[in-house]
């Protein structure tokens, strides 16, 4: 079976590759957070990286090893989300063409934030599968290279620079705690943190509502037949591909799961403590060190805050949610 | 006259001695502001510091530079705002007892907030001057140690260590723009950029709603007869003192004017398009930018974004403002 087999050096090399593209997202201690959980709570600010989200450094780094020729030839992706601006944000920096794919429905302020990079957009088909479906028959057709998301070694090592370089600053947490989604952010912090030290235990978080890690890693094989409820973490919603399930159970040592009440109030908690707009899938990590604090008691803990993507209406919704 | 003396010396002497217990503050590039303005918009990020403001380096280096005798007899202040959490965070930091003199009214979440530091809070008077004047007569009383949030140069130089560090990363701004309220933060940065590089325009930036700083410079001399409404800008509210005004003649260039409208869109800017909570104060440079950016046309300009303590109310309105 393929496999990705990555690892610390692969994410070195991803550092090496995107350091002058990316920004070094602060590392932060938080005095708030760790008081109310009695674990030593330090933020990777990824919400604060360009384009507002950690899928810059794995489009980056994805981008970036490509030759010249296949450059010339123009890139395409299918994302309504971060991955979209990263690759539009990218493919700006370095002068090469994108073509972006969205389904029917997508909203008229996100299209228009890609156009603002410059780069071309076509809507295709009433779901994200029809769009993808459709940008592989035109990377095909047209010979484009396809910058996927979260499914391919070069994107997720690009992704795990955001772990090592927290631990090139801090080098001894005992835990990092990850959003859960595609999995592909969750890998990437594994094989990083793992590379560097096999003691930290890396923790990925999901919401209730979409819950496939937690029963893959409960009954220890891949299952997407679990009930999925509407999210408010739409970044973190889905089912797992492989290989990324096997590669997770190489690295990741459990998965946590958390109530959309409780990424609501954490998110409020971060507009309220540190005047932090986060996204609802970076909120996830927040909701399970108030939620499991126990477990991490004492602990010295990296929290990964994923992106700050958030409409203005579920700002609101956050300021306006039960404490 | 007294006069302050600052030089860059004073602000490198102030980071050697605050920076093992202060955040150094990511300073980032903004596509988004850049491309708005035509300038190149860099970011010091005051606003993630612990406490959440620029406070915090003017009170640290004030109160570390104090004798173990003089810390041992406890400090005092007066203030409802930044100033008092930067001395309560401080104070708890190094096991310093604290006082904050608070004036009536103060709202019962500021109260709070610095309790939860463990300093000792006296309510007194209708007025900030009241509370500041008792405060004096308690510190005479009992040998307490006034700390001051703008007209102590030791404070000053403190507070200064921001653009400093901004230059250690990029030495090449043609400008800075920076909050001008009491003076204090803006003669620490003038004295920063100038001791760097005298060929820095450093330009202060004022609400209409409460302008004394732009008619001093207009008219080269210190001016507090002009008219005072209600500004969302209450950190940069109030008259000059010296000696601010003649340390100001000597490293500040230009003050420029905004309007409250204009503050306020500046807030919703930064929330829509960086996902960022600034404080209004914060937000004048960047309404500054937005309204007199032919000034800066080209130019690399760093902007102080000074503290994110905003209350829910104001992000609301912010969010609900017109664009």
């Amino acid at each position: 079976m393929f496999a990705y087999d990555l690892t610390l050096v692969d994410i070195l090399a991803a550092r090496r590759r995107i350091k002058s593209v990316v920004a070094e997202t602060p590392l932060t201690f938080s005095y708030e957070l760790s008081e109310l959980t009695g674990a030593q709570c330090w933020f990777k600010m990824e919400n604060l990286q360009f384009t507002g989200s950690f899928k810059l450094q794995g489009a980056a780094n994805n981008i970036l090893s490509l030759t010249p020729e296949r450059l010339a030839k123009g890139l395409i992706c299918a994302s309504a989300g971060n991955h979209s601006q990263a690759v539009a944000f990218m493919a700006a920096r370095i002068g090469a063409k994108a073509l972006v794919v969205l389904p029917e429905g997508t909203p008229r302020n996100k299209i228009e934030a890609l156009k603002k990079y410059g780069c071309e957009t076509i809507i295709h088909g009433p779901t994200y599968d029809d769009a993808q479906n459709h940008a592989y028959r035109l990377a095909r057709e047209n010979d484009l290279t396809f910058v996927h998301a979260y499914l391919d070694p070069i994107t997720i090592a690009g992704q795990g620079t955001a772990t090592l370089e927290a631990l090139l600053a801090e080098p001894d947490f005992d835990a990092i705690a990850v959003p859960a989604g595609g999995g592909g952010l969750m890998i990437g912090q594994g094989v990083a943190a793992k590379g560097v030290n096999p003691g930290i235990k890396v923790v990925g978080v999901q919401s209730q509502a979409s819950p496939p890690w937690y029963y893959t890693f409960r009954d220890q094989r891949r299952r997407n037949d679990v009930e999925f409820k509407e999210s408010i973490a739409e970044g973190l919603y889905g089912v797992i591909e492989e290989p990324n399930a096997t590669e997770a159970f190489k690295c990741i040592d459990e998965i946590l799961l958390v109530s959309e009440e409780s990424i609501l109030a954490a998110m409020r908690w971060m507009l309220e403590t540190h005047h932090l707009i986060i996204e609802a899938s970076a909120a996830v990590t927040i909701a399970a060190l108030r939620e499991h604090g126990a477990a991490f008691q004492g602990r010295k803990v990296m929290l990964l805050l994923s992106g700050s993507n958030v409409d203005a209406d579920l700002v609101r919704q956050a300021l306006d949610s039960p404490e």
